[in-house]
């Protein structure tokens, strides 16, 4: 039997151009050419529209896997995604995990499940389908192929799929509009009706509907971020404005992997919600004691991945609060996501990226976080 | 025998200019013109140095406070002192305590100790004093007044001592020169350099000083803001210029009082220390499960006094951090302690102050938490 | 013969709750109860969305005014019209122009045109009209009756009109879909795409329509933030949720007028053009030497009222600028809208108002600025 | 005659790694590895202390340059002078100046004085020297040196001094405390008690010292930061914690200069003197019209340099203003210097550095402005 062996490596980056922890990978062959499937970072920076730093690491990384893979450096992204989330404010340090996928061969079944990647690129999407359900329906299509590809049958074992689709630009919708269709939004920033909000929504949707947490007949351009109740427990995104298509990497358990890892996940009930966090990481094996992971447990936990989502309401169980009107909202609600994992874990390199107000990544008010754990044996 | 019965009642604020919770407390009889004793506030604005959210609270409550007392407006400080610190950022709910002292005659006495207060002003602190030996005796000195005012002997009863002093302007730095004084800074800033920074950690080594916490052998003008193992457990300080003498308030337990109210406290041990918040809480008599306070405990969680002094390390638990480069360091590091206190008592109507680096207030890295619980009785 | 005397007297705030300017303004008999008609101001603070600063201005000048002229708080709107532009970023000194009106009978008939102001309210404007022609045509008709309360014929008479319309809020727009209609926007913001954005926009061609700047024939609901070469040159609009309906002042110069002031304004023709500036100055009768206003005519300069729309394009003459991408593009852009006047008028209490983007207000790129000058007998 | 020609290239950067306007020069022939003096520019990003654009910039520029001369990256410094100012907000165009000295044989002897450059590194500045009279003296030192590089005699004819030196560091002060000195401040920001002002100013001093500008017997360690009379009208200085010694690079107009470029400078008086800026270009050559450069002239103007320290005051021409409360002052200040220059230039490409509080470069309240121009010929 072929099985796949997935391993996470996390390494802090003194800089935004630090590959020394990835190259250090590589020469002790953690790393290899053919099993690097994604690197997903937090970047230091403001996390602002205008943040160089995640630009800078995006260049220096791209030039080391290009350097790494023999490939040129726009063939890069046809052979390792790249999920850079900008923005390490508060406690959030700064850092790159690897994921890597190796085959085994004769690998003698497991019986239990462990953490298997799959990824899959969508049909092209046009600049009219964007935040609407054409892009719901090419990422729902492109999940069920990385769910494949990840060797995961049953939606109940996915805990993590990453997707990145096309946003919406200048020159996008004049050809949409030449084309004589409209488009979602003029807007092209990430605020509530802004065309990245509304193509990460969509992504979303689209793997809630492919795991079937939302039924697609409840699905249409009208309900993107409108109804609320439609979400993904699982599905964190982002969108660029200079893509054609899709990229969806499923994360689960399956017993077609040897892995040492498991994966698990969970979602906070609201923005203060630490027992979300420590649910998380219980879904994927751990212990806790007084709210901290017991400590023999502790330095099984590989990664925590979470959502920071700012919520759309100015109450928190009953109680005001003034965020939703404050400048650095996206800055701040980021930092408190981190502070949230990050007490909960005891650790601060932990992948948290959000900031946005409202979204159908979680529930309303609330976030993802999943857990990547090492298991015993 | 008369004992004293104190009372903490958490009003939140719509508007920097809102009363209407103070007043409807006047109006059910819980506040008395003689019983009050201090209101101490979150309010709702940027907290930076320009917040007339801030501004406006303290105009509106001190217009409100001399109506209530029927006195001028420029006398209510001599009656209630006011603590309002500026600045909501994230999950802090913008609030106000007001904290009442009622004395009872023929009480009988208690076998437990209750929450009590008591308060004093300092002698005149010159303004080639600020940020020195002589503010700290002062305020050493004051504290031991405050705490026999509150009825309060051995000092491991002191939870929480709240001191006002002056601050530095041009005209009191002048005026130090003209006499042939040197003063601690001409930076009239909060920075790491500031005048501001050199008063509050006086202060806090003043009241280090009295309370034992600090030998006096081991002060001197040179450990202020230099030899950070030198701190207060309990000290929570502001300043301004505006002032010529200090203030104190000290919050303890003791069997002089006959109140429903019970006070602990405790530290973090760094940033993300949420078990030193949940230590705080036990010490004044709350029980957890699994982290958080048991469901049937936390009714009768009162109020929390926290501070959020950012780390003058880049190191948290070893890995790094990007907090200390942050052009909103100071917005950031205040609501991520709001986040670390609301997340274990899953309430946002905390107070939480802070942003600063490093201090004399609580240890290394590290922070101050007290909680007023209400007894079971 | 009765005609209008207008004067316009600017005091500067030393906190948003300064009312001393103004007070001394009635004390010496130049303000009187029944001569106010418009308070126009930059208040003190961030100018951001949370900006109690302004809030505050807003509270206390309202009770200010009550009291002058012995009506309640909320009748004040019905008698003075209240324009506070939040932020004085840079070199923007706070300040509040108080604008007068009294009667004069038996004046002797002006041969030239002197300073008159007319204003009027509109219809109420239902939400399902907001940021659309229903706005459009309101504001039009309004515009037309302020003038005709000014004694001004002629739209090339008017150089400012001020006006305040409502926005949009959770509430009206449920109002609105509950009858069955749309909204133009569910972003509340003043975003690109926000329903504070379209308000302002549709007013300002209101006024644009009312003055023959624009066709009617032009306009309709798709222009509107859409076609940017549709513009008023001397629209100043602002918008609130709590409004029902509009509300207009007309400066203009008519000779029913014995009014010691004339306005004179213009437009820069980008974001850096002095010389609109000073155009607008010499509009109003000032003359130039070397880009200054001469030194024998300076101190006839009343005000000036400026916008600082912050351009759509990333190029200015051809060379790219940053400041879309910028964070603080707002308050900066602001901020230099104020640099650009304070340089030609060599002084910062100038109002300048703006910090958005792309605007009906001015030209694309330019802005508008009006100019008041006291004539020379 | 051996005489040199010096002249300056503007190159817009698309992003703070763009090298292809240097290159393309290169290519043309106009920077040759031997010629390149120095690449002065302003980096696109936030100007704040994590601003990872100026550091990328650097980075990538230093590479470049690398590779240009063939020779170590850690070398380049030894070759080429490096003056990056980060942050462009506002209306300051993201570009990089290349200055290049060529010499020429057998030039026959110039009567007008031309554009001539001169460099020079200092001895090596210990960290009890920074900020204090040793530094002072060995920066006046370098620049007697610079000058005479530069072929200029006479002080009046320098009109531009740009100097890097050495600030603090935690190790640098532990070094000197260690050897029982004291350094000029443990705060090691940009503050105004901060090691980075004091290393600034003292290099400042240390050009006016050598000027003439302040004559060596008011200079004192006392002055440094104390004294605002004492002030270079023409040195633009930075400091940075890892350099060991001094950089000068000189200004000026000589007759041993063939340059078809000349230059000249001012200062403004204020931060709203627009005449200042105007009066610097004159000084270069320009003529004027209505504030602004004659038509047929502009297309002489090269290249402006210019700082825009914020005042120490909060008061212009007897008006308050709000800056020095403003929690962006320092990246709002740097962008009104921007505006005030591309108002009168026309231009976005100007090089403005500044939002510091105070300095001796410069008059109190005012600053510096340089201007380099074609001759006609």
């Amino acid at each position: 039997m072929k099985a796949q062996r997935v391993e996470v490596f996390v390494c802090p980056s003194a800089t935004p151009a630090d590959t020394s922890g990835l190259q250090a990978l590589v020469d002790a062959g953690k790393i290899k050419p053919d099993t690097l499937v994604a690197l997903v970072g937090k970047t230091d920076g403001t996390g602002f529209h205008d943040d160089w730093g995640r630009i800078w690491a995006d260049a220096a990384l791209r030039e080391w896997t290009a350097k790494l893979l023999g490939v040129a450096k726009d063939e890069v992204a046809r052979h390792v995604i790249f999920v850079l989330s900008g923005g390490c404010p508060g406690v959030i340090t700064p850092h790159i995990a690897a994921v890597t996928r190796e085959w085994v061969e004769d690998a003698k079944p497991s019986t239990e499940k462990r953490l298997a990647v799959g990824r899959a690129g969508s049909e092209s999407i046009a600049p009219e389908e964007v935040g609407r359900m054409g892009m719901i329906r090419k990422v729902a299509s492109a999940t069920h192929e990385a769910m494949e590809d990840a060797g995961i049958m049953d939606p109940k074992d996915v805990h993590l799929v990453m997707v990145k689709v096309p946003g919406l630009t200048v020159a996008s919708i004049d050809d949409a509009e030449s084309r004589g269709h409209t488009v979602v939004s003029h807007d092209l920033t990430f605020g509530p009706e802004g065309a990245g909000s509304y193509a990460n929504d969509a992504a979303a949707l689209g793997v809630a509907m492919a795991l079937g947490e939302v039924p697609a007949s409840r699905l249409s351009d009208d309900v993107v971020r409108r109804d609320w109740d439609l979400y993904s427990e699982v599905a964190m995104t982002s969108s660029g404005g200079e893509k054609r298509h899709g990229e969806v990497v499923v994360f689960g358990n399956s017993t077609a992997s040897v892995s040492p890892l498991v994966i698990g996940h969970s979602v906070t009930k609201d923005f203060i919600d630490a027992q979300g966090v420590r649910d998380a990481l219980r879904s994927a094996g751990l212990h806790f004691k007084d709210g901290l992971p017991d400590e023999s447990d502790l330095g099984r936990l590989v990664h925590v991945f979470a959502k920071s989502v700012i919520p759309g309401s100015d109450q928190i169980r009953g109680q005001h609060i003034t965020l939703l009107d404050d400048h650095n909202a996206y800055q701040i609600g980021k930092a408190l996501g981190g502070m949230l994992v990050a007490s909960v874990t005891g650790r601060t390199t932990n992948y948290v990226s959000g900031g946005e107000r409202n979204s159908h990544q979680g529930p309303p008010g609330g976030n993802i976080v999943a857990a990547v754990v090492r298991t015993r044996e």
